[in-house]
């Protein structure tokens, strides 16, 4: 588990080294938790890069996720136990150990996509300023635990984070243009830190405080091109202590590379009068 | 496993009664066949049954799944085992079991929801004509192996069934009011039935033929009223052989009960050329 040369930060924080069949040594990296709580998407792509392995094809095309406890930064296992394999699909479970006790359970569909395939139909790219009008968040205090936000350069389409001065849509909507600080381009495995990057979707809607996930869903439709991310979050209902939050990630081509819904659990503090629903 | 008296067909058919400590003795019943298929939004329902039975909280509110093997009408059976309880939540995992095999895997999340809760927050629900300008799609074929569909009260929005007349929509976009045939009013396991109950979304949007789920992920986000339901489907991309299907179950108080995403496989016909993205 030492240092490669050559690999990016990112691969070694996501290495998983086979032990035996079904087991994989993880190292988890301080370097990507935000709240004191490593990231849920880091954490699903620990899980997919051992479940690929493990597979006779190449990108991890569905992952869906429960988040069971919080595991902490250091050494932990991956065991990918198999559930179906096809001539085109690979099914597995894939279970983050750490202590003995099952962190997170994933249930992981490899295969391999075609590169550059030209989608059949589409949906339209969201509406996004160009960078230059966009806006980072101020880098958090050092007590926060937010290490993850040095990783990523995350520039916010300024209408979603009026949040940030007491100006709230009201609408739970996020959108933001990603990039890795350090110079990797985006694969699978940064879309699905992607998918879980951004301040939780109801800030926007005057909600705050921790969200934890419940469940995570991600599907990962395309390979994505060289070149900045573009991430649009959006939720539909707040309700009972709970909302969901579903990201789309367009790459540079303007192609929909990955998409995930998240339930979530809501943050203690109660939203102003004005966001509830008109 | 007779027949109980007061019992709805359906709650017959997605019964489960306890073997043991972790194992549940169901019969999948072949009256939820789509083209000679168990639907899976009905095995869904049969593994939310065993899973809430063995959990200490009343409602299946997230079901993460994947569609290994397509089982048989007959005796099989449901493994519910334990990953967290909490004191608001327990997660387990359910696997349908049929002649040794696994055929379905299922992360369920069950909690209690708050009867009649008020959003905090909600979109609003899709605008839909009223039942008397809907449409019915015509009874199957015997041979065709969709039992499924004399199970059901379907009434379609006119404009997302052109397909059936060569007009289709060219936008996977498909909306219908639902009921049971059988005088059921909705809960939980009707709401598992529902979110996979139209055809595949792509028919609108100009695409044919059998549509197998790889996987497929519901929110049960509020206990649904007496009367129709409101179902919306819409995707996102259809690329490389697969697409995604949303689905949005609203009851008959303008209240978003479920939330559906299956990515699923696209049927060998391959798309009319106006109905690719413009």
């Amino acid at each position: 588990m030492g240092i490669v040369q050559g690999m990016t930060t990112f691969d070694q924080a996501t290495r998983a080294t086979r032990a035996d069949a079904t087991t994989y040594d993880v190292r988890l990296d301080d370097g990507y938790a935000a709240a004191g709580r490593l990231n849920g998407g880091y954490l699903l792509a620990v899980l997919a890069r051992a479940a690929v392995d493990a597979s006779p094809f190449e990108h991890p095309i569905s992952t869906a996720a429960q988040f069971l406890r919080s595991p902490a930064p250091g050494p932990a296992t991956v065991r990918v136990e198999p559930l179906r394999a096809g001539r085109s699909t690979a099914m597995v479970r894939a279970t983050l150990v750490q202590d003995g006790a099952a962190h997170v359970e994933a249930l992981i569909t490899n295969a391999t996509l075609t590169t550059g395939a030209e989608p059949d139909w589409s949906a339209e790219p969201p509406r996004m300023p160009p960078p230059a009008e966009c806006a980072a968040l101020p880098a958090p205090k050092p007590e926060s635990g937010m290490t993850l936000s040095a990783r990523l350069d995350l520039l916010f389409d300024p209408d979603t984070i009026g949040w940030r001065h007491g100006a709230a849509s009201g609408r739970p909507e996020t959108r933001a243009w990603f990039r890795m600080v350090e110079p990797v381009e985006p694969d699978p495995y940064v879309l699905a830190l992607a998918v879980d990057s951004m301040p939780p979707v109801v800030y926007s809607a005057g909600f705050r405080g921790w969200a934890p996930t419940v469940e995570l869903t991600w599907h990962l439709r395309a390979l994505p091109a060289p070149g900045p991310l573009l991430l649009a979050a959006t939720g539909r209902l707040v309700s009972d202590g709970r909302f969901d939050e579903d990201v789309e990630v367009w790459d540079a081509k303007g192609r929909l590379v990955a998409q995930s819904r998240q339930l979530a659990l809501l943050g203690r503090v109660a939203p102003p009068e004005r966001s509830r629903r008109p």
